[in-house]
C-alpha cells in the first residue's frame, strides 16, 4: 500500500492530484522521475556513486540507499511513471525532528543554460543561500503530544532571514519550542549537536571528505537533519541523523573540490557550534549560580 | 623619488599616462584612491583592521602594513590625489615570482547593484572563478638572468583555462619553466609550497582563521604569493611569502563566516597539495630508478 510520505518537509507533495513521492510501510521511498531529465540524471547519479571504490564507507553512510527505479501508479493519476525506489530514512523515527538545509552559496552549475543561472541565482539572492552559503528548504519541529508539529509554509520558509535561521537552530534543539524563539532553552543542544556521534561531529566528518573529494560538485544538494525529541526527552539514546539528499544537479567533480558545498557547510557548521558553545555557556552559568552559597553586600551580609 | 613598480603583476599600471600606483626606495607603496568611493572603502577598511584586537598577530603578518594616506602628485599628471600608504611587500626581493590569486567562486556581494553583480557574475564565468573557486589575476615567473620573467599579457591571463592554472601552479615552482608546461620539474615544490614555513602552511593557518572569523567577508581580494627563486637555487633560505591584497570591496561579516573566500581557499589549497605530492612521488621514483642495480629481462639478463 503506497501512501503519501508523512514527514516530507520540502519538495512537490503528493496532495490534491498532484505528482510527489510515495512511500510504503516496508521502509521505501518511491520519487517519481521528472520528465525534464532531471529524474534520469538523479538515477544516473545514484548508479554511479553506488559502483563508486573511491567513495569511503564512512562517507556512504550519509547516503540514502537507492534501489533502481520502478513503474508505479503516479500519485497525479497520470498513469504508470517511473520512480527512483529509495531508502524512507525517517521511516523508522515516530515524531521526528527535521531541517532540510539546501547547502551551497549558488544552486547553479556552470555549465546550467543563462535562464537557469538567472532564475537560481534571483532565488539565492532572495533567500540565505548567497549571504549565508546555506538556506532552509523545509522543516518540522516536534513540539509534543498537544502542540504536535510546528511546519511553516513554503513562503515562510523562502522569507528566512540570517536571523530567523539562527533562531531555528537553537529551536531545533530546545525543549521550549513553542514559547518562542528568543527564550530557546537549547537544553537537547549538547545531546543532538554535541558529543561522539552528534549532528557537529558528522559535520565534520563530511567536512574532512569535502576537502578532499574531486568526483562530484552537489549542487542544489540538501542535508536533511533529523532526531526524535520524545526519545531524547525520554532520555533513551537516539541518534540525531543526516543524510545527503536531492541529486538532480550533481555534475563531476574533474579534479576540482566542490568548494561551493564546502563553504556553505562550513558556514552551517560555524552556526551549529555556536549553538552548541552558547548552551555550555549557559549550563556552566546555571551551575555556578545554583551553587553559590548566597550573595554578599558591601557590607558584609550575606543573603 | 617616485617610480613605477618593477614587480606589479596585476590592476592598473602607472604607464603611459594612466593613473596607477608608485613605489618609493623606502619600501613604500603609494596606491592612488579611486575616484569612485573605492579608494576610500579601502583605506576604511585598512583603518578597521589594524585596529582591531580581535584580529590575532599570527593572522596580521598576511596583511600589509598600511600608513594611512597621502597627497601625491598622480602618475597620470592629474595633479595632486589621495594616495593610501603602503608597505611595499616584495621591495626586499630582486627577482620574485610573484602569482596574484582572486579568491572566491564570486567577486560580487550581496549589497552591490544589479548591474555591479552581472558585470563580475559575467567575468567570473569567463574565468575560472564559479569553477575552481579563485581565478589567476596576474603573475610574473623569474626564469633565469637571460630569458628573464615570463609576465603574460592581461588578456592571456584572463583566457586561463583549469588547465592552465594547474600547469601554471607546477611551473611556478619548477627550475626547468621555460621549456614547457608538461616536463615542468617541480623541484622547488618541497622547499616552496612545502615545509614548516612553506606556502602549504601558510595558507592552512589562513584556512583555520576563515573557518572562524566572521569580522571580515573579502570580495575579489587577492592572495599574492611571491618568493625569490635565485636564492632558493643557491640553496639560501628564502622563505616564500603570502600577502592578502585589495579591500575595496570587504563588507562586514556580521556574524557569518566569509564561505565564499574560504571555499575558493580550500580549492587552491587541494591544488597545491596535490603538485606538493606529485613532486615528492616523482622523487622517490628518481630515487628508486637511480638505486635500481639493473633491470632484469624476463630470461633473467640484466641490462
Amino acid at each position: 500500500m503506497l501512501k503519501v510520505p508523512e514527514h516530507q518537509v520540502a519538495g512537490h507533495l503528493a496532495v490534491d492530484g498532484k505528482l510527489g513521492p510515495l512511500v510504503d510501510d516496508s521502509g521505501r521511498f518511491y520519487k517519481p522521475l521528472q520528465g525534464d531529465g532531471r529524474g534520469n540524471k538523479e538515477l544516473a547519479f545514484y548508479e554511479s556513486f553506488s559502483s563508486d571504490t573511491r567513495v569511503p564507507d564512512h562517507i556512504r553512510k550519509y547516503f540514502p540507499v537507492c534501489y533502481g527505479s520502478q513503474l508505479l501508479e503516479a500519485s497525479n493519476g497520470s498513469g504508470l511513471l517511473h520512480h527512483l525506489v529509495l531508502q524512507d530514512i525517517v521511516s523508522s523515527h515516530r515524531n521526528p525532528s527535521i531541517m532540510d538545509v539546501k547547502i551551497g552559496s549558488r544552486t547553479w552549475y556552470p555549465e546550467a543554460s543563462d535562464n537557469y543561472i538567472q532564475k537560481c541565482l534571483e532565488k539565492d539572492r532572495r533567500t540565505t543561500t548567497v549571504s549565508l552559503g546555506f538556506r532552509i528548504a523545509g522543516l518540522q519541529l516536534y513540539e509534543g503530544k498537544e502542540s504536535g508539529y510546528w511546519r511553516p509554509g513554503r513562503k515562510e520558509v523562502q522569507s528566512f532571514t540570517v536571523y530567523n535561521v539562527r533562531s531555528i537552530l537553537r529551536r531545533f534543539v530546545s525543549s521550549n519550542s513553542s514559547i518562542g524563539n528568543e527564550n530557546s532553552d537549547c537544553s537537547f543542544a549538547p545531546s543532538i549537536y554535541g558529543g561522539s556521534a552528534g549532528i557537529l561531529e558528522q559535520l565534520l566528518e563530511l567536512k574532512a571528505w569535502f576537502e578532499d573529494q574531486t568526483i562530484y560538485h552537489f549542487h542544489s544538494c540538501s542535508l536533511l537533519i533529523f532526531f526524535d525529541k520524545e526519545s531524547v526527552s525520554k532520555g533513551s539514546a537516539s541518534v540525531p541523523e543526516i543524510k545527503l539528499i536531492d541529486f538532480a544537479h550533481v555534475v563531476e567533480g574533474k579534479g576540482v573540490i566542490d568548494h561551493n558545498f564546502l563553504g556553505g557547510l562550513c558556514s552551517l557548521i560555524k552556526f551549529v557550534s555556536e549553538v552548541l558553545s552558547d548552551s555550555k555557556e549557559s549550563s556552566i552559568k546555571d551551575r555556578v549560580e545554583s551553587e553559590k552559597p548566597g550573595i554578599c553586600t558591601d557590607n558584609g551580609n550575606c543573603q
